[in-house]
């Protein structure tokens, strides 16, 4: 069914396989929370299992919980929480650091084991990707190269044949343009190149293949999609055929071989734990803990449905378009005027299902109108954000939205820009941060 | 008065002016916790923190929180809290990453401020500071040296003329030997190199003045005796002299002069906060934050009055030494028999103050002995550790032990060895970790 009415939305609701999620999470009265690809919601059981750890595990047992509680192996045994959400097997993926860390030590890595010095990223990436290579690169002596991947120029720099690394996000921050992973890391290897991926706007908001497609490493973060609370400790995967020679440079005693030999020299553990540094925040790592168990019952396959027929929904109303149809005004040339859709919203986000992710990135033609749109739409209720120069990020997040939420979403949005709600001075006043 | 009696450390506690700390920290029925160096108690107010951070700021406010809350700030509004603790002004520390991470910045930083390329550590410094000085000095083609900092090895190495940066723990993790962190970063100024200090095993167990004594760099954990929580976020001090030239590899959004207008290039902040990399987790900050306000209230030359009295107390029991006089048996040469001592024990930590931490390490002159006899010990209930090859280490926190802990455990510790009922074979058999 194509939804086009409140009711129809009701109706959805009704019959959705994912319905019963909702109530795993707490969700402030009034709002439709349309930031998860920022933050996730608080999972319901996240704060008794984090009390339960600080109190019983920490407070009680104190450095017994080293063994008792399972906390020296929590890097692992969280990572194999998070590998099938990524495709990767549980050995193939720890839990530790931020995403920025973690993309330092593959991206060295990486380097580390191809002749060639180029790393190729892309122009628009999120910040700390460009900055981490920026770093990596002057450290080992490559260079960075940029370009979109999304257009010809990807295919372009690769065949080059000096491409040691290519790092791409799988979904891009900004627009929510999802990339083909298996056939980009297929063109990467076929001119000679190790894949980085960052999953960060991907795992927990569409099916991810790591295993089946080759990748070679991946890192993402736990509080966006995933649920683990602000600035939750990251993860990284890599292919157990590297696992043997990926050397990182974060060399670490946790990264150790036999870390309580208290050895002079280091030697990296065998497998995916060379990737570990020091001991990580164990009581943020009970949060991660708690929503990877919500995790662990969804269904990717029916997130993915979900999502697709949500942000369908959300583009269908405020854009007019009809998704899944034909690419977006901008990417086809055409400069988007107000009239094109019903409130004048131009989707930055590809319209065909194969290039979205789980979120929606709008665009209104006067400039500067983004940002008090945000805080227009905040003050009904509705949460979405904002990035510069001009885009209004909507996050859609199948296990804890309904699809009433997305079409009182979206009709509060048309209805902000077309009554002209947002253009009273007090929305245009910036915050500090978001 | 030189406590001899169980009474009197009962009247030591009467008049003890950090008594009334005990009330904020909760505390296992019947145990003596004398591992607070590796894993310091938890804060009495510490749950309730979290859980409000987690249900209020993340639950209720979720994205609003990284203005409301002060998110963004957390590294420095922590740092400032910090640093108190190590006589730096509250804009020359941040929070955030682990020990080995910042130790990594650190030493790349200082490295690259240098046309030297000797990196001084110590040979017995505790792993990881050996092994991320291997992966930093690789990486920017540096080497490593090490030496016994505790011998006139230092001056020597120093003398050459080539070293770049000295890297040494204030306190030694092993033997709780204290370091005069004035006089040695003088010396390495003196020889044209710099300094990074580690403070793991000194910060919230001994008066520290890094500016005063003119530091370079310094990092640290939280977890040990500042109370902040297993594997809880560490800290990073840079000498505001350094802020504008320094240079680290960590190169992320966090450090970025202009974070929100995602540039493409990557420009450090002015201060310190250019030692930022990524997001950092804030339920961890939040369980930091319950234990840095507790220290807020403790005057640290109490603190260290109580604990040398407390070391004192605890190795006149064991060794039967009389603490202050003179160096340990081991540090004359002599080898240690049983008989030496009223037990046997012999003390691997200095006897004078001036060299002793916050801890006692102790031998028991037969081979393989410590680990049983730790063993046996928490048995009893008190909770000391063990360090390979021999060494049985005890931490003594002032704000949450009493004089009568620290003779209950003494005592029992002696009992435990002359009546031999460590020999027992169970407490031989190793835990995976402790």
């Amino acid at each position: 069914m194509t939804p086009t009415t409140r009711a129809d939305c009701v109706e959805l609701d009704r019959t959705d396989p994912l319905a019963a999620f909702r109530e795993e999470f707490v969700l402030p009265e009034g709002v439709v929370y349309l930031d998860g690809n920022s933050l996730g919601a608080l999972p319901r059981a996240t704060p008794g299992r984090v009390a339960d750890m600080i109190e019983r595990e920490w407070g009680r047992d104190l450095i017994a919980s080293w063994n008792t509680a399972g906390w020296w192996d929590k890097p692992r045994t969280l990572g194999a929480k998070i590998a099938p959400l990524v495709g990767a097997d549980p050995d193939e993926v720890v839990v530790g650091d931020g995403t920025s860390t973690n993309l330092f030590k593959a991206l060295v890595a990486a380097l580390r084991m191809s002749d060639r010095d180029i790393v190729l990223g892309e122009s628009g990436n999120f910040p700390t990707d460009l900055y981490v290579t920026e770093g990596a690169a002057r450290l080992t002596g490559a260079v960075q190269r940029r370009v979109d991947p999304d257009g010809p120029e990807l295919a372009a720099a690769l065949a080059t044949g000096d491409v040691a690394v290519l790092l791409l996000s799988h979904v891009d921050y900004r627009s929510g343009t999802l990339r083909d992973l298996p056939a980009i890391t297929r063109m990467a290897h076929e001119h000679g190149a190790l894949v980085v991926w960052d999953l960060c706007h991907s795992v927990g908001a569409v099916p991810i293949e790591l295993s089946r497609s080759g990748a070679d490493f991946a890192v993402g973060c736990t509080y966006k999609y995933l649920n683990a609370g602000p600035g939750a400790p990251a993860f990284l995967y890599a292919a157990r055929r590297h696992h043997a020679v990926a050397d990182q440079p974060l060399s670490g005693w946790h990264g150790h071989a036999n870390p309580f030999d208290f050895a002079p020299e280091y030697e990296p553990a065998p497998g995916v734990s060379r990737f570990l540094s020091g001991s990580q925040p164990l009581v943020a790592d009970a949060a991660l803990e708690a929503s990877l168990d919500v995790w662990a019952k969804a269904d990717m396959a029916q997130v993915r449905v979900k999502s697709l027929a949500m942000t369908d929904l959300f583009l269908r109303i405020t854009t007019g378009e009809e998704p899944g149809r034909r690419p977006p005004l901008r990417a086809v040339g055409r400069r988007p005027m107000v009239g094109d859709g019903w409130a004048g919203l131009e989707s930055v986000t590809p319209l065909d299902h194969a290039h979205r992710g789980s979120q929606v990135a709008l665009l209104q033609p006067e400039e500067g109108a983004g940002y008090p749109i945000v805080r227009a739409l905040i003050e009904r209720g509705v949460i979405g954000d904002f990035r510069a120069p001009d885009v209004m990020r909507f996050g859609f997040t199948p296990l804890y939205l309904r699809y009433v939420d997305v079409y009182d979403a979206a009709t509060a949005l048309v209805d902000v820009v077309e009554t002209g709600e947002w253009r009273q001075e007090r929305f245009a006043r910036r915050a500090q941060v978001t």
